[in-house]
């Protein structure tokens, strides 16, 4: 069954490289409407969900959907449909012989993406993956199924108005089985994304025998350099720790200069209206002692250093140099985005230099990781892996390249 | 042990990554000169892995070094020096909020490559890594064990000159067990590069816990159309099938249209010069029946469609039209190369969008995938996959990127 879905998937790729772009943006802003007109239906299959989860569940809210959070999904369909085409031709060569050598990007043909409770995610993998010439296999939270379907609906029904096969927009049973023959399509399925909690992305790494881009996991830093300005540092940390707890691109951990331990109480005083936990090393521990409530403020223990907190705590690190607070970052950061304050030119041309990960930052929180933000239009995820797409990818990780050759007899010695 | 080296390999990548383009080229040139001053070791090493091979094993020929090897290698070196470097910014946006968001392309960090018995690969993929800032942990094959430690001597000798930690280079022991650790070293190493055969590929895509660019296998077909000149289709089959059989853009098969049965034997004419064997289907058999060689002409059999020969050998399909031979393409093509000899353009078109490989080729064969031949300068493998790099890969595949992001205190709302 799931298996037959995944072939009727791969069958439909081929055909959708047919459509142009103008055809598919179309296409895009009618679904956009539809799923506004349909808002109705929609809402009633999400209140078949929200009636089987507990509303304390910190899950309820991300699974509820409105008039306004439709209206919101249906607008970033038509923001997709607004974004240049992400089929083009990345260069071109004419050899000495005569052969002319294009390299054009393509989309990578079927794409799986493995989700949880969020209903929005089913339009939003659909809007970019259609965009960019892919067929989506979704496999949605079990949780959010009945949303799923009736957003899916929606999508077929469009697609069957312009004689589109409905399997380009293929939804998967919510079930295990279904995410173990997902993992195990290899040739058939191209490519799969997992979105949400890190046991999940852990269990389609360990599993999986398609490619995967791996999204999620952030530990991030933010090193206080001596020569930073206090009152942006104040600001910088505060930001990003407490714009939004649960996000990937939240502050983990402080790393400060023992040369601004004047200025760490005025630094971590916004954080306190916020109520954030900070577990402090032994010497900054002893600055604070006193300055900051001390039912905020704990002795870090070793488990604290390379924890992402989701939630309002931070760990503090001291150093002494910059060279430390690149060894405590190579050694405790996930790759995913670190930041420095500083003046100096030298400090943030090393910083930027020597931190290896997909986001790095100077005079600026991390809070800003995010494809919106960076300028993509859009965002299926944040890779934290160095193959193919690292940090904020949008339309243009979802595309692969081929070389076309063309000649006219050429053959080689 | 090996564990350590890897370790150490780490270490070293960080600071492999303060070197200029142009004190790396100077390395590279010094290298290459060092290389040709040791020709007598190098083949006294040589002499050692010779000694303990069957001379009329075929992997003789490509273990034995000689002086115009030699200077054939160091000539490669120096050519790698003189590319351009890879290190560039991509793109660059400012957001209106006077964020400045480059993406510039830095090196993976620790590249491993795992390759067989030969020894030039020892010092082509040290050129390509180190030009690129990625350092090398190279596992070649025992039976080319003394001429790749020779070399890396020569690399080591001129890499302590300039002060540079050998680990830039590491040669991990010739041994299954080193693979294995390899293999294991998520974290550790960034990359591995499978080079040979497609039961190492296949062994190290299922072992490894590191990302993995698979290399190798090519089921390559030509079809030839209705609309073909039938001259040129011969001139490009015999090319594709004879240039060099033990490649992996070597045809397998061609895919010939009923339309040109009338020019069949004329096509595969040449082919009976190089005792090509023919596993031709049903209806072309008939036609050749009698005007190819009958000892080189045989039925195929099932498995003869989707075989990589590697030897002089081919079948040969018969198709009713262009949409069959796609068919047959996307059910027994590796994705490595396929081309097809046609007059038509929107046969030439349709091939081009819909063959799903990283290099299709229109009247022009198969045998020209090749890095060097593509105008790439070098080459590290041809990629058989659709993530980050796909197909011929030189330098921009052995690159990821990173987002640099400049602030002055911007915070997010």
């Amino acid at each position: 069954m799931v298996e037959k879905q995944l072939l009727d998937a791969r069958r439909a790729s081929h055909r959708l490289l047919r459509l142009t772009d103008e055809e598919t943006n179309a296409i895009l802003i009618e679904t956009a409407d539809a799923l506004v007109a349909a808002t109705d239906d929609i809402l009633a299959a999400n209140a078949l969900d929200l009636s089987r989860m507990d509303p304390a569940n910190p899950k309820y809210d991300r699974l509820k959907l409105t008039p306004d959070r439709i209206a919101g999904i249906a607008a970033d369909m038509r923001n997709v449909a607004s974004l240049p085409s992400p089929r083009v031709e990345i260069d071109r060569r004419v050899r000495p012989n005569g052969l002319v050598i294009r390299r054009v990007s393509v989309p990578f043909g079927v794409i799986g993406v493995i989700y949880e409770a969020r209903p929005n995610v089913t339009a939003d993998v659909f809007s970019l993956c259609f965009k960019s010439g892919n067929v989506s296999v979704l496999k949605g939270g079990h949780d959010a199924d009945d949303s799923s379907r009736a957003i899916v609906a929606v999508i077929h029904s469009v697609l069957g108005r312009h004689g589109i096969d409905p399997a380009v927009a293929t939804l998967l049973p919510a079930t295990r089985e279904a995410t173990d023959t997902l993992l195990a399509a290899r040739g058939i399925v191209d490519l799969i994304i997992p979105r949400g909690s890190s046991s999940l992305i852990d269990s389609v790494r360990e599993k999986s025998r398609v490619p995967v881009i791996e999204t999620g996991a952030g530990v991030c830093h933010c090193y206080i350099d001596a020569s930073a300005d206090t009152a942006m540092a104040r600001d910088i940390i505060n930001n990003a720790k407490t714009r939004r707890v649960s996000v990937c691109n939240a502050l983990d951990c402080a790393v400060v200069h023992s040369a601004v331990f004047g200025s760490l109480a005025a630094i971590c005083e916004p954080l306190a209206a916020s109520e954030v936990i900070i577990h402090a090393d032994e010497r900054s521990y002893a600055v604070l002692d006193g300055h900051y409530p001390s039912r905020l403020l704990r002795r870090a223990e070793a488990e604290d250093f390379g924890t992402e907190f989701l939630s309002y705590a931070m760990a503090i690190k001291t150093v002494d140099s910059l060279d430390e607070a690149l060894e405590h970052i190579s050694l405790y950061g996930s790759g995913h985005s670190e930041s420095v304050v500083a003046a100096d030119d030298t400090v943030k041309e090393r910083f930027s230099t020597e931190v290896d990960a997909a986001c790095v930052y100077t005079n600026a929180p991390t809070s800003w990781t995010d494809g919106a933000q960076f300028g993509l239009g859009a965002e299926i995820g944040i890779s934290t892996q160095k193959m193919h797409a690292r940090g904020p990818m949008a339309l243009e990780g979802l595309m692969t390249y081929k070389w076309l050759i063309a000649g006219n007899g050429q053959i080689r010695s």
